[in-house]
């Protein structure tokens, strides 16, 4: 059976995982965009200084880094860090036939700690409990990647 | 017929997309290095005032943020919040079968939208110009992620 | 034979190749996290000066950018800059059939040439040596995804 394929349970479990991460990375982009409406600020180029539809009184306070923006932008940052990774990682991983125990529990692990994450991030719980719901995610990946990366050597 | 292969149309047509799009990525990164060599400036590195063979008259104002340069940068970095996550829900995406009329539709709207965004960031349109060349790209790929995710669980 | 498949050397290299990099990107994640313990500072959010197990005494320095975790933060910028574009245009580009000895060249030359960025980056060597060592990644990324794309189109 090819492993690149929806009868093997092995990929369906990576794509939920895949499409689940690819459809909260979307999202961010649109936090930003609702929060820089609902800040009225938070703009990046000079240009969106300029008077519009959607911007009908500007004024150079917009450019201002905007608190609730930037934290955005910070998750975004860290999701980049290493959803691309783990997208990757994950297709190859599956070549090597994990046992769909072991499949299930580190790509729905990942998604479930990197949500969490997201949400005390948001939520701006302390820097200790953002690095504990980081932790898992990061060793997910680095144990994909090793496993892997054995299996191509030997 | 095995879905990866440039015998499946659905493939080659995702292939000709995302090649694109990875050229468009390589070549922003050049940009900003010829940027950087025309404005003599916009480097990030305290090492970058050292006297060398491509910067024979260093001085501090080179670490200024030069607006040419952080303008590119800041395009790089709206192409890495999505580009990546196109590419891998694109593979994803074909696997479902879709019909290749949608397929050249999105791939390559994905794609033409895209680089309109390009220029119109580049050329310093509007805001709301640059909003309207935004959304279709990310709307496909959140389609294209819903889809896969739907098949995935169905 | 598929193409990917472990009993095909074209997908063993790639896989060598990525797995390596996707480590590299991890380790970098961590190289930040020992910085920042190690600097008691860099950090990026206003509630990581709150009093925890971690930051016994905050104070508001900490929240200033910290050269070297700057340092480290643009490496992982830069390798985000092309990694995750270098992974799909390496497995789509073994779909073309190149031979073995010019896909070790690459996908090696690659992994070799950014590990050697890596160094001089993290040792401030001069903007020169960083250049010299960033093109040869940079052009094996476009003839992958050039020659993959020429190999869609004809």
């Amino acid at each position: 059976m090819p492993v690149i394929s929806f009868d093997n349970p092995l990929f369906t479990t990576y794509v939920i995982a895949a499409t689940l991460l690819i459809l909260k990375a979307a999202a961010m982009s649109w936090l930003v965009v609702v929060r820089m409406i609902r800040e009225n600020g938070g703009f990046r180029s000079p240009e969106d200084l300029r008077k519009t539809l959607a911007n009908p009184n500007p004024n150079p306070h917009q450019l201002e880094p905007n608190p609730h923006v930037e934290r955005l932008r910070r998750i975004q940052l860290n999701d980049l860090e290493s959803f691309p990774y783990f997208l990757v990682a994950g297709l190859l991983w599956i070549q090597t036939q994990p046992s769909l125990t072991l499949a299930r529990w580190l790509f729905y692990g990942y998604v479930l700690t990197r949500l969490a994450h997201f949400i005390a991030y948001l939520t701006a719980q302390t820097h200790d409990m953002r690095a504990l719901l980081w932790t898992p995610g990061s060793l997910i990946l680095i144990y994909m990647a090793a496993s892997t990366l054995l299996t191509a050597l030997l």
